[in-house]
């Protein structure tokens, strides 16, 4: 592999101090004059026709500027709005801002008042008076699909089920399918078949900071928004639709984030603040609580899996078969469709055939959440592979090698695999002294322990980046670039710059632009932005040289032809005495021509994909069903990491995630479908003091598509844990979990 | 000329909605959580030794959180720093900020505390004690010059001076001389030859918005500064070397500016916020009230002038001499070296000699103010050239045809002409309806009635801007520069960019960018940024197009060398189905390559130069000296007017401003040093009522380094009102006036 000088460090974040000492600047911290407050009316009710909304003693409320409601929005219909990660369809997407006539889970936005203060927009806000009739509650997603369920949206009906005679309004808001080879005769071939389902729980992306939206509604009709957003072109272009005006009339001005993990690319308060300020003519700024934010943002699906696959005697996998029903929430858009793509995508399986449902409910509309859809198949699928393996006595790991997709094995959805890493990586995950290590005895004789493995895939995304950048005269060089920083992008992008120029990483002051400074620029997600705006950071570069290139031939006066750049430097290549460091040259500028100002603007292929393979080591109270974790090595194909310190701080934070989901992560809903934990409290996520050290292993396969070999890395490290910690809670205890989370009643009432 | 799609219409001004409806963000709105409030010890005292200075019961004060003097600024010593328009030397700018061991003028900062809140500053301020030593004071620039004047700067030893044998201490700071043929021998062949002494009072810039800065030390030793100024990249390169870092820890983010006129470019508050802020750990905020304005910015010269011409009996100038000694003020730096340059600029005289002098005196340090230097000394010349003209009894704008610099002229100081418009402007105002109207009659038959004219010349200048672009998939293009906007030039930058891409204005979206956003950018001043930032912009739409190219290659799969960008499309040569206007191309954009960033910087030539021929009709009172002002016209050469609206504006506003200078403005000093009228009450500017509507005539004789013909515009019309306003009363009245203002008080007393 190339050797690098920056590349591979571990400088310190260029963000790191501002943040540890709280001048980081967030949407909460957006101070103006003449700045209203606004506050939010959520339906109590999971279900209900909105008959009437009468706003009257509100707006007499003393200090009460303006009330807005969905009639205050557009409905865009049935386009599309492409979110970067998924899609949504803009009625819907502006319905889930402000409700339509109906609401459809509890905690929907039904008015929203904007006052001089807070408490008086939280006093108004209990004024609005809306008369609802209640509709009956579907919150299972195989309730939701079964014959005389209560119909959410009454003008759904699928194309791919009415074509098999079903022309009746449905909650199926999506079939699909995907097939190879003959699975049924394959089955008849295998020397082991199992089949068994799962059921996973609603469970939320857990952000520190809850969403906000600051608006000011200029006088001439522009509109300027700062918030809290993974993508601060997204959430231009669904402004503009929401608020019907042309994207370049909206600056949106993305404020530092505190976690998103996909949560945060799809609009709620945006347009409301917005549409709060167009009517009141002054800024805005709303807040979420963190009960708003777990009732009524997106979490990810609850759902329902069933998995077949059969392997020959050999330990060959033969066929699988998959159908999976996701939770959508309230409207059309569960990720249902990456977990039919994910969900065999580690295996190189002739013969496949899998089935997607997304399904509508009376939960908040899903959305994205790292690695959207995967997680939940892969617990499924890996869990499946687990039980083939104990069956036919074979090593977990060894068993994945032989089956494992590599660069030509084709996916059941299409796509036939480039170079990708799983081999590398399952060999890493062998040769660790964690999978040799014995399970150590405990000293709880009662306690029982057990050792389990899971692997997992996720695509990446490329999609667009742009970036420009200044060379000032002291030789340091101002980054700026589209891409929200969530995960530390901003040092792994100036450390990919400074790699291309031949500076270091301190020498490079990355900053984040707004929709007004910095060309369009994709949401942060898909594990994309070290990937694909690191290649705009690459061409900047060149860019930047080929000037500097240009400008030394007018400092020398010879041709550039004669002058090359590398290691840092222009000089003549006929002329030894002709040598200029980038810094060298940098001080020239003051006197030659000013500053030197690139740019690139890219839109990549997709990279080849990231595979990971977790071992997870737990030791288990069979009294109580709590599980601790002893030890977690978590082996991943980054294909080259930027920053290592990085790469282990997504994959630890990917892991935690992924643990946190598999022992006790769910929304809990009675029979009305309100929610009955919407709090951090109650909402149980893992603290540092539940876990152990999450070791991790880096493996290195260059993604050709990048010029430093980059994959996305970020998103891969959530799927794996729920199916490692299911095998290892079976190694240690005799039983298959079949139902996430695996929480501490769920252990005890499965061993009973 | 070419024909314009978008230059020379008059759009709507881009800011213009913000700026009339309050939305327009200027430095004094900023607030911050954890806002400190400074307020700056000023000295009651104009010359003083600073003995000692007691914070101790300041510090006390419950809400005091920190107080900073001269020992928390860097004294750089000797070194220059380069403001754009005119350079000082660093000891002194650090010394103008907070007093160094002597105060030099009454307002002269000394210390300054942070606090809580405005009122506890003020009050800490109040319990500041200053051991102050007075010293004898000397105000004006003559007296400063004297044997045996109060010397200013123990230090200070002129070069030139000492090699005449002066090697002591002087107030002198430099002598400057241009020579050119031999003007002794010329003055002996000419038929007339008039010589005058003329006084010119110290004026202010009297921009609306006063002082502010905003700075906010980062934990890890980078700085954010939000000021209002003409130069953001000038306030950061000032602050670089007062704070000692390098530049690129420091971001200056120019808010939007209520007027500079000059006066905004050497920092005053923005080091003392940075100290404070380091001191105190909390952003400061620290905002001057209008009698800081007045006593402690930089104002432009009182100056004491000597010229002397000679003419043939044809009318031909043989010989100019002149002798101009402006006041720099506490520190040296005076405009007096463009003054020099400037004096005879406008005519073409074979022997010429100029001497300058930079004297140091009681007052706060000038600094640049529109066309620095000339107005002064246009005053003088044109007063002498009115007065040949009278004696030669040749009409004053034949006369000045007749001896009119052109393409070739050779200036005293050095430079020869390019093709300049000053022979075009003459004759534009040769046939321009006020000069063949008579005067009329007016109704009280005691007042008088006169008609004057006078020209002036100012360089403009070129030196260093960056713009980046991009284009939206609306078809609208985001224009980030560097160039803060204090006369409109937002919208003359969005015009250019529009006529060079294809676009409207109004599909171009600019925004000014901060130091970390942008490339390096001079400051806003020397008429510079229409015409050099302009260059910037149209070399921007040329990487745009050829970026267009680039990727209309890839849509239609053919050879960029068949492909052209013509007329706001991009077509196939070969084909002509195949064609895009921008705004097609741009919708393409979403699916093609994402957006397209382009950037330029430059580092033009200068341009040619700016004359303006002004006339004007003044009704005086002889009672009171009170003069009206009847009707005004200016005629300027601008090379090609942009927006055309703004030209005139501008025209009118550098008028009003010369009407002030010649009429009203002026310090009133006490014996002491003490100013007198500081404030906008006694310090008396015109106002709408005082003035007639300004007719101005826009002269277009293209500069070729343009590539619309582009020339400055913005100072030249400050620099022939006083002149013309003294030939105008010389025709009402009879008497020549050698004193500016000319007030009521002394017409009156050259009347006796």
């Amino acid at each position: 592999m190339a050797t690098y000088k920056v590349i591979g460090t571990r400088p310190i974040r260029h963000d790191g101090v501002d943040k540890v000492t709280g001048r980081a600047l967030y949407g909460a911290d957006i101070q103006m004059t003449g700045l209203l407050h606004g506050r939010v009316l959520r339906s109590p009710y999971a279900h209900a026709r909105i008959k009437s909304i009468d706003v009257s003693e509100a707006l007499k409320h003393p200090g009460v500027e303006g009330i807005v409601t969905s009639a205050d929005l557009a409905d865009p219909g049935d386009r599309i709005a492409e979110l970067g990660e998924g899609s949504v369809k803009l009625h819907d997407l502006s319905s889930n801002c402000l409700a339509r006539g109906k609401v459809y889970y509890q905690g929907h936005a039904v008015a929203a008042v904007a006052a001089s203060s807070p408490q008086i927009a939280e006093e108004a806000v209990r004024k609005i008076k809306v008369d609802y009739e209640l509709l009956p509650v579907v919150i299972d997603v195989r309730k939701a699909m079964a014959e005389g369920a209560p119909i959410l949206h009454e003008g759904l009906v699928t194309e791919s089920l009415a074509a098999n005679g079903a022309k009746k309004p449905t909650n199926i808001a999506k079939h699909v399918q995907f097939k190879l080879g003959d699975p049924d005769k394959a089955f008849q071939t295998a020397a082991v078949v199992v089949e068994r389902e799962f059921n996973t729980a609603t469970v939320h992306q857990g952000y520190i900071e809850p969403h906000n939206a600051t608006a000011l509604w200029h006088h001439d009709g522009t509109l300027t928004v700062w918030c809290s957003t993974q993508g601060s072109f997204s959430v231009r272009g669904q402004l503009a639709e929401l608020m019907e005006m042309p994207t370049s009339k909206i600056k949106v001005v993305p404020m530092e984030i505190g976690g998103g993990f996909g949560g945060k690319i799809r609009v709620y308060l945006e347009p409301v603040a917005a549409a709060l300020s167009k009517k009141t003519g002054k800024p805005v700024k709303v807040l979420m609580s963190r009960e708003d934010v777990i009732k009524a943002t997106g979490p990810t699906p609850a759902s329902h899996i069933k998995v077949k696959m059969g392997a020959d005697k050999n330990g060959r996998l033969v066929a699988a078969q998959a159908s999976l029903a996701y939770e959508a929430g309230a409207f059309a858009g569960s990720p249902v469709g990456p977990g039919c793509m994910c969900i065999f995508a580690c295996y190189d399986i002739p013969n496949v055939h899998i089935d997607g449902y997304d399904v509508v409910v009376n939960k908040p509309a899903t959305s994205a959440y790292r690695a959207p859809g995967a997680t939940n198949a892969a617990f499924a699928s890996e869990s499946v592979v687990d039980e083939i393996c104990e069956k036919l006595k074979i090593d977990p790991l060894e068993f994945r090698l032989k089956n494992a997709a590599k660069e030509g094995t084709r996916r059941a959805d299409g796509p036939t695999y480039p170079r990708v890493g799983l081999v590398e990586t399952l060999q890493a995950a062998q040769s660790h002294p964690h999978y040799a290590a014995p399970l150590a005895k405990g000293t709880n004789p009662h306690f029982k322990r057990g050792r389990g493995v899971g692997i997992g895939f996720w695509f990446n995304i490329g999609l667009k980046s742009a970036v420009t950048a200044t060379l000032n005269a002291d030789g340091v060089v101002n980054l700026l670039e589209g891409s929200t920083d969530i995960g530390g992008t901003r040092t792994s992008l100036a450390m990919q710059f400074a790699e291309a120029i031949g500076l270091s990483a301190s020498d490079i002051k990355p900053a984040i632009g707004d929709t007004d400074t910095i060309g369009y620029t994709d949401v942060t997600g898909g594990s994309r932005v070290t990937y694909a705006t690191g290649i705009a950071c690459y061409e900047a570069a060149q860019d930047m040289k080929r000037q500097i290139i240009e400008r030394a031939a007018g400092i020398w006066k010879i041709k550039a032809d004669d002058i090359a750049f590398d290691d840092g430097a222009v000089f003549a290549k006929s002329d030894a005495s002709k040598r200029l460091t980038v810094k060298e040259f940098a001080a020239k500028t003051a006197h030659h021509g000013g500053a030197v100002t690139a740019r690139a603007s890219v839109d990549p292929v997709f990279p080849g994909g990231a595979f990971a393979a977790h071992i997870v080591d737990v030791e288990v109270d069979p009294e109580t069903g709590k599980v601790g974790i002893l030890r977690y090595t978590a082996v991943q194909d980054c294909g080259k990491a930027i920053h290592p310190s990085y790469v282990e701080g997504q994959i630890q934070g990917g892991v935690v995630q992924g643990i946190g989901w598999g022992l006790n992560e769910e929304y809990y809903y009675n029979d009305k479908g309100e929610l009955m934990n919407a709090s951090f409290l109650d909402y149980r996520m893992p603290t540092a003091l539940d876990l152990p050290m999450i070791d991790t292993v880096i493996v290195e396969v260059a993604d050709p598509n990048h010029p430093y070999g980059v994959r996305g890395v970020g998103e891969v490290p959530i799927v794996p844990p729920p199916a490692a910690l299911a095998a290892a809670l079976h190694n240690a205890l005799g039983v298959r979990m079949s139902e996430l989370p695996m929480s501490p009643a769920r252990v005890v009432k499965a061993l009973e």
